[in-house]
């Protein structure tokens, strides 16, 4: 088996300044702890960027889109065509993740990893285009090795342009008509559930139609079943989902901090970190989406997202809402006098 | 009984622009419902402001900062004298509001309703104090009525301020060593409910000092405990609460929506939500805060905060955190594009 860049290690967070950064947070002007969980994004961003004065200043949104053959069958409220509208809709500023993205003062692309036909030059829109969406995995792989590598490299190159970019947080974000289906049926793969435990209305199934989706994925369950994450991802993935573990990977290679958005990409987070486990380290999870799979997927990783508030939208729009906070948690590390400096009484 | 300025009614919310806000929401470039609460925010925000344009963009934080007699009983971990050494922090941008203020490049002032000493001239503070603390009431009222009162008005002339000021948004913040203890009082006063049910550790006591806390409310709620709230607030309440109340009242009549920071700012709303029901439409509540009795609160007032975080501090720290998730509410309420204007197809 050859070596790949995704086996690569991940950095180490940096000991001597996470244990600094502890000391710093006992001496800033407040009772200890009261800043919550705030203390601890705090004191592990400043061990991720190896400074007492990490920042969440330039923030790098990447959103991949592609298309999905499994919408065949019927598993989606809305038609294949919205995937590339959407495109258009990110690339003229209409979009949620847009709106967000102009409102932080944060770099967003686009790269279109296989929408079904190519589109037209769209301005922030790169195409890397892995195929004209996935095969219907209902009837066999959805993307062949090839595909899986080259979506993979789209979310690593990805990752590299935000780190030269200095980006201080990564976002992902996908857009794709028929993922929840495909994001479940990877998830359930790896975690030996069966589909019913994780299926839900996506973009808004009513209940006869999320049954049918379980059953959509069941029956690709039982033909190619895998717990080795790239081949379930290569046989039940996206190439958007692909795009979002190579760029979390990169993330946790190149030591650039990652901010995880809903469903899909916690799919994608989990298929990166059974892939190289020390990857944990990177990433922050943005919220629990009303997705009902959401939670059980948080807690099969064991990870505590930063907000609960109904979205399930995607595009990386939850991990736009919740980016203040670790803003905000770096900046309080990094600029609250300490007790000594403003001459405050402890207890 | 003579009319007072807080007896003038609340405004009302715009009806028809808040219909028209959720015909909005229905034909923005998204699956319906999926930006969750983001979209009753961005509804609500668009009615308070009357137009389907809101922002939150300008914010002005007011930190209203009091001791409290009650400390004499040994209720808090910190010495008395942290007031006024964190009125002067905040001055000199050291506290963790005045970190966060400058982050989100929101107003922060800061207003001395009755330190136990007078203080030095410091930039950002005013000078409004009421008194030299509260009296212990353990042992009496708290305050007078006219001290009441002028606190109550320390808190209107503030949201006058922010009012004139074109603020979007309006953050009381609290600094008072003693204000659990106090805040407690007022809320178990009004509840109905034994002091053990709400006494919490406050900035760091221990177990012990949590039941002492608990004994010292309960001899005050046995001596004059009242359903009333203003009698309530006037009993066992502090200065800066009374500050805070004064301040959502006006907000509400003028028509400035308002963000709820903690523990002790919700016992504030609590009192002014009882005084004018109505005042509830224009408070937003930030966070569940770790004080055990916040989440009792929040349950007795049937609101769900934004946030929960694990804070603790105060100084409208956890309002000035869930901040941006109402401004990215009204921004994606205002400037996302509809299904038409975008050319995406619908279900």
């Amino acid at each position: 088996m050859s070596h790949h860049w995704f086996d690569d290690p991940v950095s180490d967070l940096d000991d001597v300044v996470l244990a600094a950064a502890r000391g710093r947070q006992s001496q800033l002007t407040k009772p200890p702890g009261s800043l919550g969980r705030l203390e601890d994004f705090g004191v592990v961003l400043a061990a991720m960027q190896g400074t007492q004065q990490p920042r969440v200043d330039h923030v790098w949104i990447t959103v991949f889109a592609g298309d999905h053959g499994v919408t065949a069958e019927g598993v989606s409220a809305f038609p294949q065509v919205v995937t590339a509208e959407m495109v258009r809709n990110f690339a003229r500023g209409g979009a949620a993740i847009s709106v967000l993205a102009r409102e932080w003062n944060a770099r967003l692309e686009v790269v279109n990893v296989g929408t079904v036909q190519p589109l037209e030059d769209l301005p922030g829109v790169l195409d890397a285009r892995v195929g004209s969406g996935t095969a219907n995995f209902v009837h066999g792989p959805a993307m062949t090795v090839a595909q899986l590598h080259d979506a993979l490299i789209a979310g690593r190159d990805a990752a590299e342009r935000a780190a030269i970019g200095g980006a201080h947080l990564f976002v992902g974000g996908e857009m794709g008509i028929g993922n929840t289906t495909s994001a479940v049926a990877v998830a359930c793969s790896l975690l030996g559930l069966p589909a019913a435990q994780l299926a839900g209305p996506g973009t808004g199934l009513d209940a006869v139609g999320v049954v049918r989706k379980a059953l959509v994925i069941e029956r690709a369950l039982a033909q190619h079943r895998s717990d080795q994450p790239l081949v379930a991802l290569q046989r039940l993935g996206g190439f958007e989902i692909a795009a979002l573990a190579g760029a979390y990977l990169r993330c946790g290679q190149l030591g650039v901090p990652a901010l995880v958005d809903g469903f899909i990409a916690t799919v994608a987070a989990l298929v990166a970190v059974r892939l190289q486990p020390q990857l944990a380290a990177w990433l922050f999870y943005a919220h629990c989406s009303a997705e009902p799979g959401h939670r059980r997927l948080l807690d099969a990783l064991d990870v505590k997202p930063l907000l609960d508030m109904g979205m399930r939208l995607g595009e990386g729009s939850g991990a736009a809402v919740a980016m203040p906070i670790l803003r905000a948690a770096a900046a309080l590390h990094a600029r609250m006098a300490t007790f000594t400096e403003a001459g405050v009484s402890q207890t």
